[in-house]
C-alpha cells in the first residue's frame, strides 16, 4: 500500500490534470445536443481505465447513453469491489451566474471550478485514481474490482437497472463503492449508512365541468382548490407529525446509540438555517433538526396550482386543483406501501361534490447499511489513517435510487464513502470541488481496498 | 305610448338589421389590433343616436377607447333616465367552437349568433330602438334622455370612473338604467336589485430563501405549499362558514319577505347542477342554494401556485406559495374592511418560520337597490304589461362595479333590467341573443318610461 500512497502523493498534479480533461467534456445527459460529448466522455474513460492497467474496459450500448463496464479481476478468492459512478453531468444554467466557464476547468485556492468537478466526475477519478496507483506503484490490485460508470444519473437512469438486471453474472461482488456524496463537513470525515427512500404522488381534484365565474356561482360549488388545500393541509397534525393512517406502522425507530451520534455531530443549527434564509425549522414533535432531516420521513407538497396564476383578478372558480406530494421515507417503509396509504387517505377525503385522480408516479426503497459490515469498519479504518480521526457513520435526507437497486438486484450493500462538502454547489453555478479532499478522497480509497483484502484473507 | 309601441312593432326588421351592422364591427377593447374597430363600433353609435333623432351625441375622448355621450331633454321638469351600456366586446376565441363567423351576424330560429349578440351590443340597442320608437312614432320622449356607452367594458372599465367624476354636473338624472344582465329565466321575467360586491387579495408566503432538495431539507423546513394550504383551509369551518374574525359583522340579513322570494322562483336545482357537470352542492349552512350563491358572501381560491407544475416528479421543497382568493360581499360589507379583516386573519395565522406578503388586488361594493324605489316600480308595471306576469325581483352572484360607482359618485340608484338568459353563452362561442327578448326588452323600455314619466308628473 505504500507504494501505492507514494504513487498517489507524485502524481497528484497528473490526476488534477486528467480530471480537467474530463471535466472539459460538456457530457450534458438531459440535453440531446450533448449526446455526442456524452459519449466521448464514456470513451474517455473507457480508454482511460484500460490506459491505467485494467484487464478490461467497454462501452455498453443503451437505448440511452453507454455505460462503461470495466473489469479487473487479481484472485477469485479475494474480495470483489463494484464501484460505481457516473459520468454525465447537470446542465449549466445560468451561465451568467458562473465566475469562469463551466467547461474550462479553473483552479483558485485549490479548488477546482467546473460543472461536474464534484458531481461526479472529480469523486468518479477517486477510486480510478487509486486503482492507477495499485497498479503503477504496486503492480497490481488487493481486490478485485468492477467499475459500473453510467451516463444518465442527472437525467433518470433510465437504462441503469435494465443494465444491472441483464448484467448480473459479470457484476458479482461483494460490495458496491459510491463516491458521490458529501462529507458531513469539511474536516468531518463520515460515512453515509442510511438514505431516506420516496413515495412521490399526484392528485387531481375535478368538481365543475369547466372553471366557472365565481360570482355566478360561488357559495353553492365546491371549490376544488379550497378542497384540496384542506386535504394538504390534513396531512398533519399539530405535532407536525403526518396523519396517514399507518404511515409510521414500518418506520424503525432510531436506537439509543443513532441518536447518540447525533447528538454528537458537529452540527451549526443556526448556521444552516442562515444558509437557506430561515429564521426557525419545525420539525416532527420530539426529534432534533438533524434527525428530522434524515432519519425520519416526511410529507412536502412539491407543487400545487389551480384555476388563474396570471397577473392581476381573474374571478375564476377553478374545475379543477392539483398537486404533487411527496414522501420522503426511512426503513423499513415500502414505496408501493406508503402511496396505497396516501391513496386511501385521499379517498376517504375527497368531497362528495367533487372527484379525485390519484396517481403513484414513482418511488424509491429507503437504505440502511449495517455499519458493522466489514466493508463499512474497513472504510472508518480507512479514513482514520488519512484523517487521524474516527469518520461518523451518518444518515442523509436525500434517496440514491441506485443503492436500493444493487440491493435488490444483486444483493449488494453500498459504501458510501463521499468526499464533496454541502457547499460544493453541484447542480449549481460555481461548481467546485477542493483538491485536498480529491487527494485524501484517494488515499482514503487506496487505504480502504488494503484493509478490507487483509480482513477477508 | 302606443304609437311608440306601434313603431316598434313595425319596425322590428329594421332594428334587427341595424343590430347586425352594429355586430359586424369587431369590437374587441382588450387587443389593441382592433383600436380602430372599437371607434368604429363608438362611431356608429353616434352617429345612430343623432340619425333617430336625439338632440346630441358625441364621442369622448379618454385614455383609451371613447366613451358615447348623448343626451335629449324634453322638458327639465320631467325625470331623467341615464342609460349605461358597452360597445365593446370580449375576444371571439376559441374560433373553432363557433358554428358562424363570430362577427357575421347569423339568424337561426328567430336567434341571432353573434359576439357581442346578447353582451351588449343587443341589449344596449333595446333602449335606442326604445327611443327611436318615440322619437319617429310619437314625435317626442316622455323622459329625459343621457346615454354612456363605453368600449372598455370587457377589458376593466379604466377610463369610466373618471370619466364620471369628470362629468358629473352633465351625467345629473334621477335613475340609471342598464340592461346588461339576465333575466331569471325564459319567460320568468325579473329585475335584479341585488349584487354581490369584491374583495380580491392576493397572499404570498416565503420560507427559505431559494427551492430546496426535498430529500436534503425536507423535515425541518416548513414547507411554503403545505402551510398556505393550512391558511386556506382554515378560512372555513365546519359548517362552511368564513372564519375570517369578524366577517359577517355588517352582513344585512336576508327578510323573511326575500327568503319568501328565493323559495317561490322556479329554480330547477338539478339542472342547475347538471349543467355544471356537479352531483351535489355544499352551501353555507341555512342556506338555500340560490340565496347561497346570490345572497350570502363567499371566499372563494381564484388561482394557487407553488413549486414544480410541470411534468412528473421535482423533488422542490418550494420557497414560496401564493394564492389568489376573493371574497364575494353583500351589503353592507365593505370591500377594503374586508380585505383588513382577511390580512388581519393571515397575519395572525403565517407560522413563525415563513413571511406573508399580503396584496389587496381591488375590490368593489355590493348593491342593493330598495325594490321600492319608483323607476323599480315602473319597471315592474312595464314588464308586467309585456309579459302579463309580475317579474321577480332577483339578486345575481356577480359584481357590477359601475353600479356602486354611480351610487358612488352621482347618488344614482341603478335599474337592472336584463333581458338575457344565463344560457345566451355570452363569453363563450355562439354567443346569442333570442330576437324575441329583444323585441320584449324594447316593449318593456317603452312602457317604463311612459310609466316613470306619469308616476313622477
Amino acid at each position: 500500500m505504500d507504494n501505492a500512497l507514494d504513487y498517489a502523493t507524485s502524481h497528484t498534479d497528473a490526476f488534477i490534470e486528467q480530471m480537467e480533461d474530463l471535466l472539459r467534456i460538456p457530457s450534458i445527459s438531459t440535453d440531446s445536443a450533448y449526446k455526442d460529448d456524452v459519449r466521448r466522455a464514456a470513451q474517455w474513460l473507457a480508454d482511460h481505465l484500460e490506459g491505467i492497467g485494467l484487464q478490461h474496459a467497454e462501452l455498453v450500448e443503451t437505448g440511452g447513453h453507454p455505460i462503461v463496464l470495466a473489469e479487473h479481476v487479481v484472485d477469485e478468492s479475494r474480495p470483489t469491489v463494484l464501484i460505481y459512478g457516473h459520468y454525465d453531468v447537470q446542465p449549466p444554467d445560468p451561465l451568467e451566474l458562473w465566475n469562469s466557464p463551466p467547461f474550462e476547468p479553473t483552479r483558485k485556492n485549490n479548488t477546482l471550478y467546473a460543472r461536474g468537478a464534484c458531481d461526479d466526475k472529480g469523486q468518479l477519478l477517486m477510486p480510478v485514481k487509486a486503482a492507477e496507483a495499485y497498479l503503477q506503484g504496486e503492480g497490481d490490485l488487493p481486490v478485485n474490482l468492477k467499475f459500473v460508470i453510467e451516463g444518465e444519473e442527472e437525467s433518470g437512469s433510465k437504462h441503469l437497472v435494465p443494465f444491472i438486471e441483464q448484467y448480473q453474472d459479470r457484476l458479482d461482488a461483494d460490495v458496491v463503492l459510491i463516491c458521490d456524496t458529501a462529507m458531513f463537513d469539511e474536516g468531518v470525515p463520515s460515512i453515509t449508512y442510511g438514505l431516506r427512500g420516496m413515495a412521490y404522488v399526484e392528485v387531481h381534484l375535478t368538481g365543475p365541468n369547466r372553471d366557472l365565474h365565481s360570482g355566478t356561482y360561488g357559495g353553492a360549488v365546491e371549490n376544488p382548490a379550497n378542497a384540496l388545500a384542506r386535504l394538504i393541509a390534513g396531512l398533519h397534525d399539530d405535532q407536525h407529525r403526518i396523519t396517514i393512517p399507518d404511515f409510521y406502522e414500518n418506520v424503525r425507530p432510531l436506537t439509543d446509540e443513532e441518536r447518540q451520534t447525533f447528538r454528537e455531530l458537529p452540527f451549526d443549527e443556526e448556521a444552516w438555517m442562515r444558509s437557506i434564509g430561515v429564521d426557525a425549522v419545525r420539525t416532527e414533535e420530539g426529534y432534533s433538526l438533524l434527525e428530522a432531516i434524515t432519519a425520519r420521513p416526511t410529507c412536502d407538497v412539491n407543487g400545487v396550482w389551480s384555476g388563474y396564476i396570471g397577473e392581476g383578478a381573474k374571478t375564476v372558480l377553478p374545475a379543477k386543483a392539483s398537486a404533487k406530494i411527496s414522501m420522503r421515507l426511512v426503513p423499513d417503509q415500502e414505496p408501493d406501501e406508503i402511496a396505497e396509504k396516501a391513496r386511501r387517505y385521499f379517498e376517504a377525503h375527497v368531497p362528495p361534490t367533487m372527484t379525485l385522480e390519484f396517481r403513484d408516479l414513482h418511488g424509491g426503497y429507503p437504505v440502511l447499511v449495517d455499519t458493522e459490515h466489514p466493508a463499512m469498519q474497513a472504510a472508518a479504518e480507512a479514513m482514520q489513517g488519512v484523517y487521524g480521526k474516527e469518520p461518523f457513520f451518518t444518515r442523509e435526507g436525500g434517496s440514491i435510487p441506485v443503492v436500493a437497486d444493487f440491493k435488490r438486484i444483486l444483493g449488494l450493500d453500498s459504501l458510501l464513502m463521499g468526499f464533496g462538502l454541502n457547499s460544493d454547489a453541484i447542480h449549481s453555478p460555481n461548481e467546485h470541488f477542493g483538491l485536498d479532499r480529491f487527494e485524501e478522497g484517494i488515499r482514503s480509497i487506496i487505504r480502504l481496498w488494503d484493509i478490507y483484502a487483509q480482513q477477508s484473507a
